[in-house]
């Protein structure tokens, strides 16, 4: 691996001169590249759709999607206020501000090519930060990754940004992923994908003899609480909203809706039927790659399998139900099954709706489909979803996840490493900083953003009082 | 360990109530644990005294530093905009806040029975973020670690807060620590002490099935970079401020100076005589614990036996020196003696100093002495020191950590497990909290702070604008 060596060696080079770019520097940079973006759009989806077998509106959508987080991000910085800059003038004169913390690796997920792969939301947020990012391309969209990353290269070049701030290796994560993530030169990981993929960057980072942050976002079934009186009331909506979102890009999402849970009742059997013809008669596509396809083909058979699941229907994708009782009997009902697949848990009573929900472990998301007397009647189940998850929806699909600055799309483990971070929205930038206190400092020698006069004009707490000034 | 298994079974339970109790009530809460303690103040400090031989006077001090923590979350609380409230009114609408995460195993520090203990920091801060917490207090102060225990009863008790919101275990941390950490109920755990005992930490919590955060502060030699303008023009008054630091408390504190740099001249041989003097006749008082002076006498005792080391000066502390060549050479030099040492690295050149510099490992602290024209000649001095450490001081002794907002104890591993936050001032409550996003949330479910009429007048941003509207 002496390439991966060398290629963390330059991105450590590059940071000490990139950490030094003001952030109106970054913030050109940032939409340079989304400008070269959207002028290779044509190329970029074609290519995109020939690995990704996506269909080209969904991937002009992500490529949109991915162009708008640039200058998101490009927006942030030029505001400033993001650094966290606190001032006291006490005894001692103490300032702090967040610094970027140095290379970070970036490793593309399979079913998003644009959004969370090479110029995605990892590497807008960490490029913005001021840290360098080394790419680890996904082997499933080889050449869209290289097209992208020669588009960056180009906004460098024209924005004169130091030479190695962004690099790209391809190569399979059990050798080259390992050898970047214990590199001594990392300094943080960002990681989209699988359980198994995202622990075993874990497992890379704990052989290191200094530790990093490895932010992994790996595993969810996205729990769905259906309460009575909204089943009753809007049992035709609900199973066309549930269905599109389960068939919603043939299931390849992480906030998919895996898991739904209701009490038993005549409705919940109308409810299921009504599910299943949406689940199954859905327009069908191919799914990303065959490496997933055949996942999904064994993940559902494995499930199916188990004792005492009963499927509701099945074409495109796949509805079964299972009792409270019986799923609480076998771990196995809790397995992700990446893929247009969810799973109904009818319960007796409120009573094992209750134990089903406190069985499960941290999620993406957490939705409740309620209406105002159902809210009355269940607060507690409530504050069990909020408790499990990173975001927590009322009456709307998971699938769909906005990018702006109050989105979290993170979670207690397994559904990610670190639950007190985002990898969307604008807080996804907190990952690649850490705070640094200026004590005794001349304005001279401080920051801008901590300097008397506020040069960058950004909100900041002085002497415990929020300011412009 | 069946009782901690109740322990933290206990903790739980109270942590479903708690976090729903309001910030005004925790803040009652922690003002009464603030009263208590004051007017428990003699029987405290006595107690402390004879267990850990600390001078009364100091403990006085860390005594009114502890109540002052505690007044400073109640505050912060109070005020409230510390939960980074975030609203977007978009197509969706998404509302972020943090949330307290469960409950915390907070482990007594042996240099500071009181500020760094059972209601110190740590438990200061996560019982403001609606955390519930155990108190693993020090075997060398359970007495003192007991009483003030009973003093947080008190008040919980006449705040009504939750039975079990606060208790307190005692034992060894290889078994009692162990099992507190590993407890499936552990959402996180506060640690001030070695570098074993912090890595101990780690790894028991490696062990776990869901991983949690761990917010060890362990070592740091604090590395102090004398600049030649000032070591000529300051000389005397360096040597007296650097030398009542080295000795203050008879060195037990994290942020003691225990690195020295600078660059070889007649000046600097003048500055460590005069430095010597003030180190090796300060003032002498018992050490915290037998086993602490055990461990100062023997890591002095291996420090001195290396090759190329030479003692300038020893008595109630040892002021020693070594060439840069020698000391880039052998890794003992850079161990953390803790207790009243210090290692004077004289340089050749820049060259020299710069490498030594560069092969630190991340610190509390990093320390410049330095007049406008040593700055202006060194400015890659100050980048080295800013990328090594949480704090960053000009002109000051590192010992003496202010408690205030923009404080950061903290820095980059072996420093702390986890640069990103900080043990002393208003931001180590950030320790104990993740985000949470809540979508579609019509007002009368929400949480106060993210209400559209903002109850709590906190700072909020709301589609981007910072207000308190």
């Amino acid at each position: 691996m002496n390439h991966i060596d060398t290629v963390m060696r330059q991105s450590l080079a590059a940071f000490a001169a990139y950490r030094k770019t003001t952030p109106a520097q970054r913030a050109s940079f940032l939409e340079q590249i989304a400008t070269q973006l959207a002028s290779a759009r044509e190329q970029l989806t074609a290519k995109a759709q020939e690995e990704s077998h996506l269909p080209l509106p969904r991937l002009n959508g992500e490529l949109t999607r991915t162009i708008n987080q640039l200058k998101m991000f490009a927006r942030l910085i030029t505001e400033g206020s993001w650094v966290e800059a606190v001032i006291d003038k006490g005894d001692k004169d103490t300032r702090k501000m967040l610094l970027p913390v140095g290379p970070v690796v970036v490793f593309g997920a399979s079913n998003f090519p644009f959004a969370f792969s090479t110029a995605g939301g990892d590497t807008a947020s960490a490029l913005a930060a001021g840290a360098t990012v080394v790419v680890k391309g996904h082997s499933a969209h080889a050449g869209t990754s290289e097209a992208v990353f020669a588009a960056m290269q180009e906004a460098a070049r024209l924005y004169r940004m130091p030479e190695h701030t962004v690099q790209h290796v391809l190569g399979p994560g059990s050798t080259a992923g390992k050898a970047l993530v214990t590199h001594p030169a990392a300094a943080g990981v960002g990681f989209t994908g699988s359980f198994s993929g995202g622990t075993a960057l874990l497992r890379y980072a704990a052989e290191r003899e200094r530790p990093i942050p490895v932010f992994a976002e790996m595993s969810s079934i996205n729990p769905v609480v259906l309460l009575p009186d909204t089943l009753h009331k809007n049992t035709a909506a609900l199973a066309k909203m549930l269905g599109a979102s389960i068939t919603l890009g043939m299931g390849q999402f992480c906030t998919n809706p895996g898991l739904l849970v209701a009490l038993e009742s005549p409705v919940l059997e109308d409810f299921l039927q009504q599910l299943g013809e949406a689940v199954s008669e859905a327009a069908k596509h191919e799914m990303l790659h065959e490496g997933i396809a055949d996942n999904y083909s064994a993940g559902l058979a494995a499930m199916l399998e188990q004792k005492g699941i009963a499927v509701v229907r099945s074409g495109t994708g796949t509805l079964a139900k299972v009792s409270a009782g019986t799923f609480l009997q076998n771990p196995h009902f809790k397995d992700e099954v990446f893929g247009p697949f969810s799973l109904m848990v009818a319960c007796a009573d409120k009573t094992e709706m209750t134990a089903v929900l406190q069985s499960l472990q941290g999620q993406l998301t957490a939705t409740i489909m309620a209406t105002d007397s159902d809210l009355a009647a269940h607060a507690d189940i409530l504050e069990l979803q909020t408790s499990l998850a990173g975001r927590v929806i009322l009456n709307d699909a998971p699938t769909g996840v906005e990018v702006n600055s109050s989105m979290v799309h993170g979670g207690p483990f397994p559904a990610t490493s670190d639950a007190r971070f985002t990898s969307v929205g604008a807080s996804a930038i907190k990952r690649w900083v850490r705070p640094v206190c200026f004590q005794g400092f001349p304005d001279a020698w401080l920051p801008e953003e901590l300097k008397d006069a506020n040069p960058r004009g950004i909100w900041r707490s002085v002497n415990n009082e929020w300011s412009k000034q």
